[in-house]
């Protein structure tokens, strides 16, 4: 497996970041996203990804926004990148302090929307097929800051006016929501892939929202990144990833991806590559493997390549390792052991009813408990046939 | 406002917990639960609920399990508490080591739904509204140990066919799941409020299936508790709700409501008590106020009443004082400032389109985002209203 | 009490922080750190404190420097406001990206003790008595990125020299140490207030450095802030504090103290205003009431002087509150019941020796385990008197 | 390199736990400790540990402690294994259930210290070297449950008293303490690695008293267990360590080493094994490699010995990468650029006075910190070798 037969993808505002942090200025200096472009597509990126602050400042008239589009449409076109999805930028503009869709002012969240339409424009002209919106605003720190039933109906208005917006101008687009627990606000609404998820389901045109999980976001709140990744492709959602390292939960670290949770990243990757070990018709992810990160400050600009080329560089390996482990008929035997593909039968027999359970005494009454619960289900073996894999 | 006013209700597992916990043995010895009862009333508590197994042993005859639930009963009728909900013990016994309804053996999850099944009826039988299911043993602590795809297509089949029972049976109850991100599993499905309303969503008896979320479960993981009951709310799907006490993220705690985070108590109990501020028509929590803690092992028996009525005094103090948090004028204008009103506005006008959005320059073109920046939400002087309603 | 009574002071890059964040631009302006002290004076602090780069941006030349603290100066003589602590900034300019004294660069770690020595004689020079160290960039995000032990070293070699210049001087100063677990690096050495105890007690002149433990910092690492507190005056080395609020374990939030953990805020007020209950004789916390926190955002420039406020207006609550809790007889019954002053009592008797101790069989011999353990300490009802006290 | 040459034990509370938590039941029967001790050597361990305990149930009379110690004596006879370290439990019996050597019960910390000092003839007998003291159940839930200065005035006294006892009895014997931050106690004292060299500071006898850390306690506070390994080495005060995994900042999850956070695992060992790469006089840990996790209550007895094996051969490999890391020319090229060499130099030259320092210019007035702070670290490659030299 190679990286041409991976589809990689960067965002821009990853290898642009310059390094400003909560506490210290930048230590890069600015570089053009065009270049940025072609020097992703040397070290063999598919493709990539921007929000709108990071092409054009915010504030810019209509010719500059022109000429600095043009030159990353130029660079896409040259070195035959894919432009793959496309977000904005609700965050960084002091107007955003209390969010976009669900800030209290209500000048500011109509201005957001129309920020956010103009980007599903140019995600159409583009010919992206995926709009993310990460509301890293949209949250507050007091808890009575907020009518939080407001919040979300506000919420729902925007994702369903933009998702509307999207299906009446017939563009081939679908919306992912990106969830956070926290950081800069608070609290963030829809904090978690679950949170997105029950969101999702009460909206008008949830038919083409669907998530964005972010490896770092999910483990800020100490939860299992593949099993999010899990339930979003169980609930048929999963239309985007971002990758990326972090370790326990503190502040967004943004590392490369296997910088974290090395073992964490080797079952997304395998998740992600092979799908689900005893569910062969279970919905795969299909997109792209975008990488959102940030390059360490304390790296200059060849430090910011090396880093964007250990995301490809990592997730190769595991792919590799990731393949190999599935094949191995030890851990093919373990995985018997363990019951995974017991778990994939229904509790139910075919054509069983309630009825039918409640009259098997096998399943109950004579069912002898002690004994079911000598069963060694092996899962500790199977995991270290896992660490074997990663580093024998 | 007495407890009189305010339904409080405890799971007999809370006083009825001896203090055995993973590094020590029990510090107190058993009662019977009927004499729980009998205090619980004295206190002043309206109401109690249970476990099969805080009654009945596991694998107790027949002949015992009525004896039990004989005395239970009576005491009950006794008093005049109402048993307002009945739930599953599928974690205790060696049998469920890898869980009930996700269980990888197969005999497992049938033996599961049958002890669960057996308990809808004497839900049924007993008149309690609500079948709480927490699924604290579905999980698993190695990515690998699980097609995690199968596990939420069982979770699904186990929740639905519950469901469908009720249905069937013309039962008057609603299943209400209980979130917890981690322990006793490393990672325990559904592991928060937003997962638990994710997964309802593809439930095909979902309308009779809501959230009893756990202020510490969210509390573990970092999140809002009240943000959560929000959501829940929002979703109409609060159907109950355990409060208790929790102290940052680790174990889990199980405090006297109150003794974790206060602040975060007192907006809880706000919500509860009344409402949204600027959603008058937004669903509200009609259930008990219903508490699961632990006294802690440090305690005798005294202790163990001590901390029982902690609980009902702390709320009724939050009751208090969020009613006169809401009344006080200075509130109102804070809010006010703050836009928590504004946010209960629709974004677009009443019978705007897109296209007038679109058409609208006051909302992009000429809209001063520098100026609207400026904007003072208050939000700090909001919150310090709060705290002098609370400490003042 | 009053706030004449309890001396305040505060950072003059709280008040004066514009809101830059991550993920945003300052939504605030510039003011002058002069008018703020003015302001402060005005709402009735005490005090305040500032890094050179607060007063004088890096790289100022001297004349500008001579200027911008002349400035500072002439507003504390005019407002009669005490300087009582002056620190340094080796975390902003992108030089020490890899920290200031550890920075694996030589160059950059001479550069950095030279402009700490430069305003170790600024402090001499302003009459402060403090010097806090807080080495935000000494760290790193990557196991190998250092030689962990030749770091300690060289943060030994820093702070003994820095030490040693103090002594060597004459100046009537004291270091204090500010431990914070991450953020901005991924792991900061001395990441907790047991870190630095440590370490103080391996460097030659740490008989003048202490600690400034910040209420925040050492909630990111889920610890206890009364615990720590306490554990530095135990050692006689608390020589400082930074109070603010936290909100579980996530990015160092700088909320308003008292707007994180309400109830921990409560003891820790406990603490410093009325000592250790039962220790009549330990040390006891004499600096200054000093708030390390950030106004929100979401605040314009009344919302600065609304949350500056408010720290003061909150201890001042907690104070009072603190004061009628340890006078309350029943909360003095509750203390000896739980064994407060009991664990004051040696558990050896007066000259009574190791030998005596393995003598005395009704230690041992005749103890009755099972009998001892039925003592009810009553801490739920202790802690709920508390709870009284605070929201009563 | 073989487990030959590595010194692996393991404490018999280890591979014995029979899988009762918190909220089940033990899944596997009580075996034989002496049995374990075979089966471990047959495994290839080198020594064991066990609390008194684990061997002799508490309360047992003389002749059954006689007859059950010998049994274990004789089974490390019999096999060639080392006691290498023995412990008290002073968390179990409700008796500590305000804790041991700080309950605030005297009669109770009087007990302890006699079944501690019982332990440590013990201890001498079977020629152990180490006596670990981990204060599992020292600490509290409520801030106002314990005078904290008395509590650490009280720690002290008796491990002061037990350090004399063993000076006193000439037994060659060190104290290892072990911290952890919380569970089962809210806040337990001497939270971390710090805490602990802080305290041992403070202590009469502190030079036979060391540190015990275990990883996963470090890792539920957030921190970088390879850290507190140093900063203990730092302060020569690493006497023992306890291996296992953990998995972000929840319970304590006492995994199979590496089954947590496994790149931390990676440096772990690196340090142990190859010591700082910069600082070849630096103390380093010549003590056994010891493995304090619980197999998964999953489990049944095959699965014990699966995951004891696990632990060796996981170390196993991690130690042969580390080896092949250190060894690589191109990791020590880059370790050259990151300027871990660099660090090793002291900031000031061989015989410099803070004078010299003062008189320098190009140290600060003729410093060019814009241009310095130009430096590409390469902080990210040289991670990218180690995640490469692990599963590559």
């Amino acid at each position: 497996m190679t990286q041409q037969d991976i589809k990689y993808s960067f965002g821009l505002w990853t290898t642009g970041w310059q390094g400003r942090d909560q506490f210290g200025d930048a230590t890069r200096a600015f570089r053009s996203p065009a270049d940025d472009v072609r020097k992703l597509a040397e070290l063999g990126a598919w493709g990539f990804t921007f929000h709108d602050d990071d092409v054009v400042p915010f504030g810019s008239d209509d010719a500059t926004r022109a000429k600095l589009l043009g030159e990353v449409k130029d660079a896409a076109q040259e070195t035959g990148l894919t432009i793959e999805m496309v977000t904005t930028n609700l965050f960084s503009h002091p107007v955003f302090k209390d969010g976009g869709v669900t800030s209290n002012d209500r000048s500011v969240r109509r201005f957001a929307l129309r920020k956010v339409l103009r980007n599903v424009d140019l995600t159409a002209e583009l010919g992206a097929k995926t709009f993310v919106m990460w509301g890293g605003r949209e949250g507050s720190e007091y808890d009575g800051a907020k009518d939080l039933h407001a919040a979300l109906e506000r919420y729902k208005e925007g994702v369903d006016l933009i998702a509307g917006y999207i299906k009446e101008k017939g563009y081939d687009i679908k919306i992912a929501l990106e969830p956070k627990p926290n950081e800069p606000r608070g609290d963030i609404f829809l904090p978690t892939v679950g949170h997105a998820l029950g969101f999702i389901a009460e909206l008008e045109h949830g038919d083409i929202v669907g998530l964005n999980p972010e490896t770092g976001h999910e483990q800020m709140a100490g939860l299992n990144y593949t099993h999010g990744l899990a339930q979003a492709l169980w609930a048929d959602k999963l239309f985007h990833i971002d990758l990326n390292g972090q370790r326990s939960i503190k502040f967004d670290q943004d590392l490369v991806f296997g910088h974290g949770d090395l073992l964490s990243a080797f079952f997304t990757v395998d998740l992600v590559e092979n799908g689900f070990p005893a569910s062969p018709d279970a919905p795969r992810y299909t997109g792209p493997r975008h990488f959102d990160y940030k390059p360490s400050r304390t790296e200059a600009v060849e430090g910011v390549w090396d880093s964007a080329k250990a995301n490809m560089e990592t997730y190769n390996l595991l792919a590799a390792k990731a393949k190999a482990y599935r094949e191995d008929p030890e851990v093919k035997a373990a995985m018997e052991q363990a019951g995974l593909f017991e778990l994939a039968t229904p509790t139910l027999a075919a054509g069983e009813s309630v009825a039918d359970l409640l009259a098997d005494t096998s399943a109950f009454e004579d069912f002898d408990a002690d004994a079911a619960a000598e069963r060694s289900f092996g899962f500790v073996r199977l995991n270290q046939l896992a660490i074997k894999h990663l580093i024998g």
